[in-house]
This record gives C-alpha cells, sequence and structure tokens, in this order.
C-alpha cells in the first residue's frame, strides 16, 4: 500500500503564485497573483531571482488565506538547485521551520502530500507546501551557459520560471485533500537528459495505477488527471503506458507542462521544472476547482531523478511520481 | 510550538552502518555493520560508492530488525550530492516507496522525525530513515579536486565517508522516538565555507531551546545532547550560545564531528557531512541506548544550507537543526 488517507480532511486554504512573461502569456496569465515584467524580478541573478519568486509565493498564499506569518506552523519546500538553496534561503525569510524536500519537479505534490498528514494527523495546524523554478538557473546548471545559444531538440522541454504554493489547514475552505500516494523510483533506463517526458512518464503510469489499487477507484472516478512536467510527448507515453493497462485516461488527462506554453513539437514539447506544476495547478487548476468546474483532480507531480554528475557517469534518468487526490466537499 | 509529540511511541528496531577505514579507525569502528578496506566500495566512482554504502546501510537496518524489503512501507532519506543523486539511485535498489528530503547534515534527524510522524499516526507500520555522505565526492563537489592538495584551514571539517539507517516500526522493541522539534533557518551571516560549525552552531542552540521550551525538559532531562557535525569549535560556539541563555550542557553534551576523529584543533576540528551523525548515532550511541547506558537522548543532527553558487554569490551560510527525543521505555 503506497498510499495514505487523511480522514480529517486537510483544506487547501489558498494559494499564492508568480510567474515570467513567457509563462504568463498562456493559460496561467490570467491566474497568478503576479506577472513578472522580466524573469530577473529585479534581482541580480537568476537563483536570486528563483528564490525571490518562492518567497513572493508562500508571502502570497499565507495573505490569500487571510493569515499572519505567525499564524504558519511549517514551510515544506524543495527546488532544482544544488541543495535547494532556493527553498533554503526562502526559509530565512519566515519565523517558522523548515522542512526540506527533494524528489525533482514531483517536489510540489511531495510538499502537499506531507503537509497533508502532518496536518491530517494533528502535529501541525497551518502548513505552507511551495516550490519553484526559473529557466535561466536551470539551463546553466543542468545544461549550457546561456550565452552559447545552444540548438534545443525537438524532445526537450522548457524549465518554467514561476513559484506556487499553498496553505494547507484544519479548515479554512471547502477543498480537501483526501489522499496521497507516494511513489517508487520507477527506472525504464532513458539516458536522454533531454527527453525527460519519456524518463518520468513510467513513474507517472506507476503511482496513478497504485493510486487506484489502493482506492478502489477508477480513471472515470476522477474529473482530472494532472500530470506536473510530461510535456506533450511524455503525456502520449502516459496515455499508451496506462492503455496497455487496461486505463484509459484519454478524456479527462491533461499535463501542466503540455499546457503551460503554446507547444509546437516539432520545436520542444512544453514547460518542465518544479515551478510547472506549482504554478499551473496552483493557479489554473485550482480556479476551476474553486468554480466547481472541477470536483475530483488527481494531482501528480513528476520528477526526472538525475543531476550533471549521475547523467556524466552514465547513469539512466529513474522517475518519481507523487499523487494528491484533491476533492470539493 | 515547533514540537511534535509521538503518543504510540514509533520504535527505532534497528540499525544499519557502514563507514571507511579513516573513520572506523575512532570510537565507531568496534559498532559498524561494516568496516571499508578502501572508500571505493569496489565502484568505479565516489558518487557509485556512496550511493552503494547507502543502499548497503538500508538494507542492513532491514536485515538486522529480522524483516524482509516486503515488509517496509517507505523509505526516507536525502543526502549531500547535487539533486540528491545518491539517495535516489539507492532508492531504485528497493520496491517501496521514496520520500526525498534534504537539509544538509541535518537529514538524519529530518528523516527520522518524518518517520517518526508517519509511523506514530498510523499512516505506515514500518518505514526506514537513511543518510550518508563521502568525503571525495564531497570536495569534489564543493571543494576542490583532491589533485589539488588543498591546504585545509585549521576550522574546517573532515567529511565523513559513511553511512547509517534505521528502522523505525509500531513495535518490535523498547527504543522509542517521543517527539521531534522542527528547526528553522537560523543566519548568523557566517560566510567562511571553512567554517560549518560556527555556521551551524546558532540553529543547534535555536532547536535545542525550542525544544526545551515545548516539551518543557530541560537540559538536566537528558543523559545526552547529541549534535551532529559541528566539529570542535562548533561544539564549544554551541556551548557559549546556550551558557549566555542560562542552559548549562557542559556535562551531558557530545557532537558526532568531534569525537568520530582523532581531533587536533590546530588541524582540523572534526567530521562533517551527512554521514557523520548517521554512522555514530545508529552505532556507538545506539549501542549505548541499547545497554541502557544512555535512557534518554536528544538528537540533534545540524545543517548548513549553502552551494557552492550561493556562496560564490556573496550569501551566507545558514544553518538549520531537527531534533529527535529518544528514549528507553
Amino acid at each position: 500500500m503506497q498510499t495514505i488517507f487523511f480522514e480529517n480532511k486537510p483544506r487547501i486554504v489558498a494559494t499564492g503564485t508568480v510567474a515570467g512573461p513567457k509563462e504568463c502569456a498562456g493559460v496561467v496569465g490570467n491566474f497568478v497573483d503576479r506577472t513578472l515584467d522580466d524573469d530577473t524580478f529585479g534581482e541580480s541573478t537568476y537563483e536570486k531571482a528563483e528564490c525571490k519568486m518562492l518567497s513572493y509565493a508562500i508571502s502570497k498564499a499565507i495573505e490569500n488565506a487571510k493569515l499572519k506569518e505567525s499564524d504558519i506552523d511549517m514551510l515544506i519546500s524543495g527546488d532544482l538547485l544544488n541543495q535547494i538553496i532556493s527553498a533554503s534561503f526562502a526559509a530565512r525569510d519566515f519565523d517558522f521551520p523548515f522542512l526540506g524536500v527533494y524528489s525533482a519537479c514531483s517536489t510540489m505534490s511531495e510538499s502537499m502530500a506531507l503537509a497533508g498528514a502532518l496536518v491530517n494527523a494533528g502535529y501541525f495546524r497551518r502548513v505552507v507546501a511551495a516550490t519553484g523554478s526559473h529557466f535561466s538557473s536551470a539551463e546553466r546548471q543542468y545544461r549550457y551557459p546561456l550565452e552559447l545559444g545552444n540548438t534545443r531538440p525537438p524532445q526537450s522541454q522548457w524549465t518554467v520560471t514561476g513559484a506556487g504554493g499553498c496553505v494547507i489547514a484544519d479548515k479554512g475552505s471547502d477543498i480537501a485533500i483526501t489522499s496521497a500516494t507516494f511513489g517508487k523510483v520507477v527506472d525504464f533506463g532513458i539516458t536522454d537528459v533531454n527527453n525527460m517526458g519519456a524518463a518520468m512518464s513510467p513513474s507517472a503510469a506507476h503511482s496513478i495505477l497504485a493510486h487506484f489499487k489502493d482506492t478502489g477507484r477508477t480513471a472515470d472516478d476522477y474529473d482530472l488527471i494532472v500530470t506536473g512536467d510530461l510535456g506533450a510527448l511524455g503525456s502520449r507515453i502516459l496515455k499508451d503506458l496506462l492503455w496497455e493497462k487496461g486505463v484509459d485516461i484519454q478524456k479527462n488527462h491533461v499535463d501542466c507542462g503540455e499546457i503551460i506554453y503554446n507547444v509546437i513539437e516539432d520545436e520542444f514539447q512544453g514547460g518542465s521544472g518544479a515551478g510547472c506544476s506549482a504554478v499551473v495547478f496552483h493557479s489554473y487548476i485550482m480556479d476551476k476547482i474553486k468554480k466547481r468546474e472541477l470536483n475530483r483532480v488527481l494531482f501528480c507531480a513528476t520528477g526526472a531523478l538525475l543531476s550533471t554528475v549521475s547523467s556524466g557517469q552514465g547513469e539512466s534518468i529513474p522517475g518519481i511520481c507523487h499523487a494528491v487526490a484533491i476533492e470539493n466537499l
């Protein structure tokens, strides 16, 4: 059993989101709390801009929940930078305990799953879960200096510049986290660091199937199954993998990476990065949940577990996917 | 309130530890499950050796608990390498869910605190918490290539080559985790990347004081207050900081970093790294708890929150310390 159930129904009380100009040209533009004019956010480095976005998302979620900093019991966060410095330095801005987590781009759902678990158990009343990413800090850490102007292969994705978070509390809204399925590390032997969708989609399939098995639910029980950042290609692979197992998610699946940009598949597959699902879910998707256009959503952020060192040493790229079930009561 | 209480008293059922030859020349030598002949552990790279040590510690803890892999519900782990690849790749070896965490060298107590929280709440029955580090992989990631043979300043510490973990379960021993205090990020403005002890000791003081305030306990209530890897200098700073607040831990404090090697203070301050407290606590200290030479211990692993990028961009080094109370029933 990979799933735990939240009988006390911890609530998503409010969200906070910020994204860059490229991101806000698309579907999230009308729903984020703040659109950046440029991706430096007034800072001198991309890393500091990434950290500031995360701080903003945390503060804004607290403000949108009509709470004060002193009302918050804990921050759960992580990010893609080495030693999760965005999260660690953002946490320095706040006077509450910090739990650092990392599961690459699955960090948003991992944080929400843990926050739900801690609130449901009564350990804490109000926990913030948040993450983010930045195109330029990710490019230079994982790939090449931007100045090189490298050609990107068509299977690649574009790291989202943005951050998102939410306040999860014992009460305060009708939107509850009802269960969480913790993912296993799944490795299909993909070694192409430009093809994250292929690397992550088996883990998404694995966790979605585990969720259905553990809960007795089927794909039809969800209005929407939202994956993190598989991109257009990865999303198709996921649908194929599930179809082979007799599960049809053709009609009720969207991938945050596929919808955040206007994908042109012979150029790129869409968005990626921890901030991708954080921004899309906490702005665009949550808006539809609040309006009850969606009433039961399975949110499955997906992470590719690699570093420049692991790839350089010939390791493949395993994936992981943590899933949380979110429902209007 | 930074502390949560575990009424159901999750137990530390068994531990697994492995360390390198330099480490095993000291106090942990008689207590680890395995002493490596050389620090490559038969692998072609230091990173693969680090990952293999972590896998070993996880497997050995399960074996020592007289359990099978299929009895385990989850692994909680993280490490110092970029994108916690040791933990992620070690998790690939096992068929249970993986929760990636990161708080630098505080990862051991963070993992145990979370494992305790999940088991106490009844979400899972048996969770493994583990971490590790490797001198050579840390040196080349954080500092300089070993081949440079750089002189080390006297305030520096030596990253421990080793890994340790434990099985935390609903029953199976008389050693319980009774509470956990989650740390805040504390920044005293230290910028010397060689002086981790000074960077981390304020966070240790902060979490220890929070633990006493939240629990109503005093230093005298503990047979031993064990910090992670402050080293000799950091340990003295901690004692001074607490003394200023009216708390005396002169008689019942040890630091894992200070005791793992034979410290010569004009050369170096002792051990560091996530593996430092993991190995010392789960071998030497746990042996004394099992023999009831120690009956109530506060384990406070400490982490320095930095990366080569954050230091290069002029950031200071904040610290964090998560504490768990461990008691013989």
